[in-house]
């Protein structure tokens, strides 16, 4: 069984070098001798695509490397580890999916590109007997990929919380912390470079629903369509929510949820109210944490940095690792071969059930709060606690009514919001937040 | 490179068959054809080498599995993977020894063997081309060793600060939550079964020192001498400590903590002061966390059941796995290959530098702040903030004064505590925790 093994390197060809694939070169550099250790081999960098040739590059990055040409990189046989570092959908999609069928190992940091088309890739991989990793494509240095399919090897996951957007996390704490409004908290971030001139893919949700997928691919084995998802942003919470939030023992974090419900999947990403004494609620700033449930393990909850050029590189280089190890070994793919994905329906987001946090807005008239608990009551849900904040000094004023209640359907609270929008009283549309026990 | 491989099975031997041994068996069994997937070959248990064969097992364990003869185990060629979940140190140590010699892969989930003579066992195993897994030796079911080999390939750790000690964190939990006596506390874990009848090796920090010596092993490649190490517990942790500690911002947690300070290796285990904003903070009964902070990841949590037979059966599962993979493969003790110790010299605790709690319980006289305060000054203490609690109705009766420090060596501080201890005033023997910024 201890055959020696020639000491051919593993050949590598980076496509892209922003500042991930930078980072990438500066770990494989520093790190050589212990990563040729690791891997029985050393890695040879063979290739660096880039766009613009003339734009100044790490220094470890050497000029021989560099071309613009993809026919250069991807038409290489002796290439054997192709790591895509160059984010969005095409051309990287393209790419990926040629070195997959020339049989070359593929690292992925593309969070994008595996949420769309993860299931087909890992698919195509199969078939071509070569690995596909993407440890990087969620939670930047956070081993979250590598924990669902190595430690819980063995077990099955029944549900996951995560704060999966660095910058919804910022925002969300400085709000906390600060009473920043959250333009404000977004404009900070924006000075800081954790947000984006345009905003909308972190604080709108949608790169949390991406990281969401592709954690659910592991986590449950499913092939998910990320367009049927339920996804809610962080614009719409302000001041007075945080107010109520702390007033009932809670904190306001926006969550990925995924829920195995038997037959049924629950997926959603939306803000969310987190009791101020669980570990997730002290997850702040631009950290990002991943909440496991494992029927056989427990909890398990890992933080880090979920962006960030050299976390980022180290989950690549992680990832480079394990798929030089497998060709190496004779056996690649063996890794990609055991992830099975099905597809899973998702359980209508009627049919979920929590607490939630209602608030409404209304002219501060006798009778309101009556009327309010009647239609909640109405529709089967059970009030744990109402509070209404002072009292306006003008009655044309309004003021905020909040109340929690036990665990009911979400079909049936929104209902009961369908009907109180309908009141006079209210001087603004009703507002929900779910409650997660975590 | 894409040969199929033989698919003859991958024989395990448990040595021991207590609770994690049971939830062992439970994992294989009922995850076989995942399981099978991922290695590439069926896992088959070949014996399972018990003390006592009438004792009542698990519902997978057959019978013709037992034996109480470790001959018909360790002699038996056909095994390629011990796996050993008795504990303690004889007679695993000799057992694992006799398996590495026999060229078969060891899986240990035994912290004490692995703190105590991982170093030897580890070259040991080199030398006979297996490898040695032991995932479980730490922290229950949290991927700790996994995240610090695989997912730090390319990094190197600059410190780590870990909750332990399940024991420990529920006690001072308990404490902090609903004002009990460390004694109280301590009966009502013994009464959950969180504590020993005789506690002594979890609340004197002699587990958590085992743990940290493993950790350290690889968090930076250090062989280390546990006797070296500073230990202290939680005996003398009291509501007085609770209360300033939370009036300075701070809950107190019992720590693991390594520094890698270049040439030295500063590594010590006591209850410290964790500011409350922290993350680690609200780590909590139970629970188990590792704080790593990596040069190029930054920083990184890992939470979770730190014991408890399934969380742990779960770790050493995934090793079985990664053990038969890299037998299959025709490449054992790969893995094993790259961890490289080195002896590392440990900083002697008076050249450590932190900041410091202190409490004096003093006759409450005019001028006894004073006298602390220059006496303190005298060796170049600089105070952050004092605190004296209330007054004594009774002049005779002691007050405690309490203090933080700025950052400071930790043996100015042994010699103004002894030059304290010395004055009339002290009712009590002066009390340091130390804080830990993380």
């Amino acid at each position: 069984m201890s055959k020696e093994r020639d000491r051919q390197p593993v050949r590598i060809a980076l496509l892209g070098c922003g500042t991930v694939g930078g980072g990438v070169l500066r770990l494989l550099n520093e790190n050589r001798s212990y990563l040729e250790l690791r891997v029985g081999a050393p890695l040879e960098v063979a290739h660096v695509l880039v766009r613009d040739a003339s734009k100044e590059r790490v220094r470890e990055c050497r000029a021989e490397w560099v071309t613009t040409d993809p026919e250069v990189v991807l038409g290489d046989d002796r290439v054997d580890v192709v790591v895509e570092v160059m984010g969005g959908e095409q051309p990287a999609r393209r790419y990926v999916e040629r070195a997959i069928r020339a049989g070359k190992g593929v690292v992925s940091a593309n969070k994008l590109l595996i949420a769309r088309h993860g299931a087909e890739l890992i698919e195509q991989a199969i078939e071509h007997r070569v690995d596909l990793a993407f440890e990087a494509s969620v939670g930047g240095g956070i081993p979250v990929i590598r924990t669902l399919r190595e430690s819980l090897a063995s077990d099955s996951v029944s549900s996951v919380h995560a704060i999966l957007n660095g910058t919804c996390n910022y925002i969300l704490t400085r709000m906390r912390d600060t009473g920043l409004a959250f333009d404000a908290a977004l404009a900070e971030a924006q000075r800081l470079g954790y947000a984006e001139a345009d905003p909308s893919l972190d604080v709108d949700g949608h790169d949390a629903a991406q990281k969401l997928v592709v954690v659910s691919m592991l986590a449950f084995d499913a092939h998910i369509d990320q367009e049927a998802l339920l996804v809610e942003g962080i614009r719409a919470i302000d001041q007075t929510d945080f107010r109520f939030a702390d007033r009932f023992g809670f904190t306001v974090k926006h969550l990925g949820i995924g829920h195995d419900r038997g037959d049924r999947l629950e997926l959603r990403v939306h803000p969310a109210l987190v009791r101020k004494a669980s570990v997730l609620a002290h997850v702040d700033d631009v950290l990002n944490g991943v909440f496991v449930q494992g029927r056989a393990l427990g909890p398990c909850l890992l933080v880090g940095r979920g962006a960030g050029d050299m976390p980022t590189a180290v989950s690549v280089v992680a990832d480079i690792v394990d798929v030089a190890r497998s060709r190496l070994e004779g056996e690649p793919g063996l890794s990609t071969r055991s992830i099975q994905l099905s597809r899973r329906e998702l359980l209508p987001i009627e049919d979920i059930e929590t607490r939630y946090y209602l608030r409404f807005d209304v002219a501060d008239h006798p009778g309101v709060i009556g009327t309010i608990a009647s239609v909640l009551g109405n529709e089967g849900i059970s009030i744990e606690q109402m509070v209404q904040e002072g009292r306006a000094v003008d009655a044309d004023e309004g003021v905020p009514v909040c109340l929690i209640t036990h665990h009911t359907r979400e079909g049936a609270v929104r209902r009961a919001l369908q009907a109180v929008s309908t009141q006079r009283f209210l001087k603004a549309p009703p507002r929900l937040i779910r409650i997660e026990d975590v």
